[in-house]
């Protein structure tokens, strides 16, 4: 029965390292959660990320990810006999430790689409979005730092996962929410227990650097001017990376949905760090996809700037609607030579379209991925190198107007419903 | 490139055999839809289960399940290599014919319980419920018959499935529902593009049929007086055995939420089917969990009769409300020396608060099998033999309620807010 527990022993974190200059360093304790105190200015931030200690990784690494330790006799055997790791337990070695039970995150499916594009099916997670890779380890820096509590800022996916792993962990949590967050995903917030606090969405930063002020809180969300978050946030997606490489070996592109830029980075990451350990033979180049409303990676990449901020117009992917980037997203563009693509309404609904009718429901932000790489007209320079994989973040239960409507009763006459099918081109 | 494509051909199902007399056998085509024609009467339904050449089964057969087919170099390796098969293609031997393609069903996470109870989160799933790995088996045998479409009767998860494995199939879909059906669930239904159709309750079932005769569609609902259902569907249960076998190995007591108990008798004789095969030591005790506002099986057990209907009083977990048994529940219960439990609405609530302050939200009928096994007072002669597993079915988005109301913004000044956190208990 030793599952649930934490093993933090195995981890091979050493340092937090700036991604302002890679020279300096930060002990791995306390994690920061104001990016790069030292290379930071007041006209731009920078994060840092977790370094390892590489050379102690086992050769092993994927395969022990993908089967587990080893078992003994995996045909029955005694009950109660010891599991192999699950979620991020197996890939603990390249995380930060893991010092807080976790609820099986990842291991979500690689879903093919009829042409042979690979769908990483995020919506399959703990509170069913990517997020939860994120929070497994941020819930873990609480912890280790003795804080009583975790405070984030979200409209939704974020703050949900948070609520959940703060429970599992026995922890408080507070989450800043929009008084417009979607009903079916307020619902999902204050499941857990969490206080839900709907405010301004001006006000929700400073709030949350108030009550982890006052409270001794972790926060779990950006307190700089310019994106950097928490230092280990972006950790927990590494583990998509070796999941596709467990099982598909590595792609030639993938598109993100992409916000801050921490789901791109990480994941980019990820293959990095395979490549430089020798278990995958290239990185993949990792296209960013943001709503054409905003794109504040489109703009830094154009710009040649660190991270940039632009004016946010309407979008219904509310989910990756930013008006300021950070500097991981525009590193990942530029190690993996990928591309900085703005994706428009239409071509989110189209993509998010075609993977209902393959089966898989998705909130609209998470349609970003294929619409990039479905591309608009003007995009038809975006060769990618296949295997191709769109991840695809969050069920489609957390999009705006879900949940606002019952459908309208219909009569039951046989001649009134089969009017009803054969209009729907039913027998035709 | 080859994951998507069914592999019918690994299939071992033989022919399908009545559970009224397991002398009757039919061919394996077609799947009945409405029982056993033989041994059924006026006065009683039996349905049919699949039996296979299980003398061909490998001793790997566990181990092949969860590690996959023999993949050569997992450390990376070319691109575009063959994949391990997923979902139910990992299990396909001890399945009917898969000839539509998967979403990646099953595979979903035992998360522990801080007292050690094993949680089997079905919400993990393609449509976020155990609906999934019966749709997949029988969206191909709809497929398999040349059914342009499938016709099925569901107030939610069932439908929903039904939807996605259909649009994944390139089947069409016709999901007869409630007018009653929750919002959030609403838009689930909605979404893979079938033609949703509220109607009263009793005339879900005369228009399926007519459905399926006017339009040629699968029914994938069940036709008979007593509850038969198709015959391959509890097929697609037996996989929940086969993971848990594999990573933990037999538990001695499962628990699950039980409406027509298809569930139950899917789990029991997959377990059973391990042990028949000696790859397991023993069959669990299976405890079938019902709202006690109705409760079917446990009336067809106390009265000792093949399947029992009874009055349905008020319950919130309208996913598993019935008024109406059939016999595959009965056998579950009798040969695992399991017992029939009823759970009230009370106590599918404290078992749901206990999930989610664990970090797993459900909806309120997924909690039935956890309320077993708390057990209210008078049930103190439940004694479980360890490990315990409790089934749950379902994620909490699709319960009465959610999606009905946006919380009320709250005033962002610091004084109410430290005020409205201290309330909840925070700084205490």
């Amino acid at each position: 029965m030793t599952s649930a527990l934490p093993r933090p022993d195995v981890s091979l974190a050493t340092v937090q390292r700036s991604l302002g200059d890679s020279s300096v360093e930060y002990p791995l304790w306390p994690p920061l959660t104001r990016g790069c105190p030292r290379t930071s200015t007041d006209a731009m931030s920078y994060p840092v990320e977790v370094d390892y200690d590489y050379a102690r990784v086992g050769d092993d690494f994927l395969g022990r990810g993908l089967n587990g330790q080893p078992r003994g006799d995996s045909s029955g055997g005694a009950a109660g006999s010891r599991r192999a790791p699950s979620g991020h337990d197996r890939w603990a070695a390249l995380l930060p430790p893991l010092l807080t039970p976790g609820l099986g995150e990842g291991g979500t499916p690689l879903v093919e689409l009829a042409d042979g594009v690979f769908v990483k099916d995020e919506s399959r997670n703990p509170t069913w979005s990517h997020k939860d890779r994120l929070n497994r380890v941020t819930t873990s820096a609480a912890k280790g730092v003795g804080a009583p509590g975790i405070v984030v800022a979200s409209s939704g996916n974020h703050g949900a996962s948070a609520a959940a792993y703060a429970a599992r962990a026995g922890l408080r949590c507070v989450v800043l929410t929009s008084p417009a967050v979607p009903p079916a995903m307020a619902s999902l917030l204050g499941a857990y227990g969490a206080v839900v606090l709907p405010v301004p969405v001006d006000a929700r930063w400073p709030l949350a650097d108030r009550i982890a002020d006052t409270f001794g809180f972790h926060t779990a969300s950006n307190l700089t001017p310019f994106h950097t978050g928490h230092a280990w946030g972006p950790e927990g997606y590494k583990t998509l990376a070796y999941e596709i490489a467990a099982e598909l070996g590595t792609p030639g592109s993938v598109f993100a949905p992409t916000g801050y830029g921490e789901l791109l980075f990480g994941v980019w990451k990820g293959f990095a760090e395979l490549h430089r350990l020798g278990l995958v033979d290239r990185v993949p180049r990792m296209f960013s996809c943001e709503p054409a409303a905003g794109g504040p990676l489109a703009a830094a990449v154009r710009s040649g700037t660190a991270a940039a901020r632009v004016e946010l117009g309407p979008t219904d992917a509310y989910a990756i609607g930013c008006p300021v980037g950070g500097h991981r997203g525009v590193l990942a563009v530029a190690r993996s030579e990928g591309r900085a693509l703005l994706v428009d309404d239409p071509a989110m609904r189209a993509a998010q379209r075609e993977l209902a009718d393959a089966g898989l429901w998705f909130e609209l932000s998470s349609a970003a991925g294929l619409a990039g790489f479905r591309g608009p007209a003007d995009e038809a320079a975006v060769r990618a190198e296949g295997p191709v994989v769109c991840i695809a973040t969050s069920s489609g239960f957390k999009d705006l107007g879900v949940g606002g409507q019952r459908p309208a009763p219909v009569d039951p006459a046989w001649e009134s419903v089969e009017r009803l099918l054969r209009e729907a081109g039913i027998g035709a």
